[in-house]
């Protein structure tokens, strides 16, 4: 390792444990936070909606349950489990639960600053 | 978005689709690559082992299915669904699937520059 870089401790952690975050109605995160990524579980109820937004964060993701229907730069996919995405930065992009809502996890790089949960 | 940045495309993909590379038997991997991360699926087949190596890259994942053995900086855990790590850069980390082999997601950031799978 390089003298100027600090070791960080590894993190281990399950979504039925970790702290979360209610955005907005519908939609709840759990995100860990590394150096230079975040992995953030998401689910998001039947219909519920992540409206079209930009942010500098590299944003991408997969789908462990259910399915959503992607919205990047102005393109629409209905994604399932397999599909992946990667939204670049500023890219605008949003997102809507299918009918039976979602399970998804969604990498920042960097992470978002907004979603860095408390650690206590 | 900033003046001296180009805008890069979204990346939409699907593992039945992706190209895909087997670093060692038993390992196979499909890769979607950003400008800040690497999205890579990997199925691994039961009892298939990553030997411990290091990296700068930042890598953290998820369990989709099956269970794997995740050691990071001399910790052994076992991950199933709803588990997710995050191995520091430079820290020293292996793995091996359990006894019904994994298919899970690894995050690497920045990209590893030796995973990166030919474009056409």
């Amino acid at each position: 390792m390089p003298a100027d870089e600090t070791p960080s401790p590894a993190i281990w952690a399950n979504i039925d444990s970790m702290p979360s975050l209610q955005p907005r109605q519908g939609v709840t995160m759990w995100p860990a936070t590394g150096t230079n990524m975040m992995i953030n579980f998401v689910r998001i109820e039947p219909g519920a909606e992540v409206p079209l937004h930009e942010h500098h964060n590299e944003q991408g993701g997969t789908v462990i349950e259910g399915s959503i229907f992607m919205t990047i730069d102005g393109e629409t996919r209905e994604m399932r489990a397999g599909d992946v995405y990667i939204a670049p930065p500023h890219s605008i992009h949003g997102a809507t639960a299918g009918p039976d809502g979602c399970l998804v996890v969604d990498v920042f790089s960097p992470p978002r600053e907004d979603y860095v949960a408390p650690t206590s």
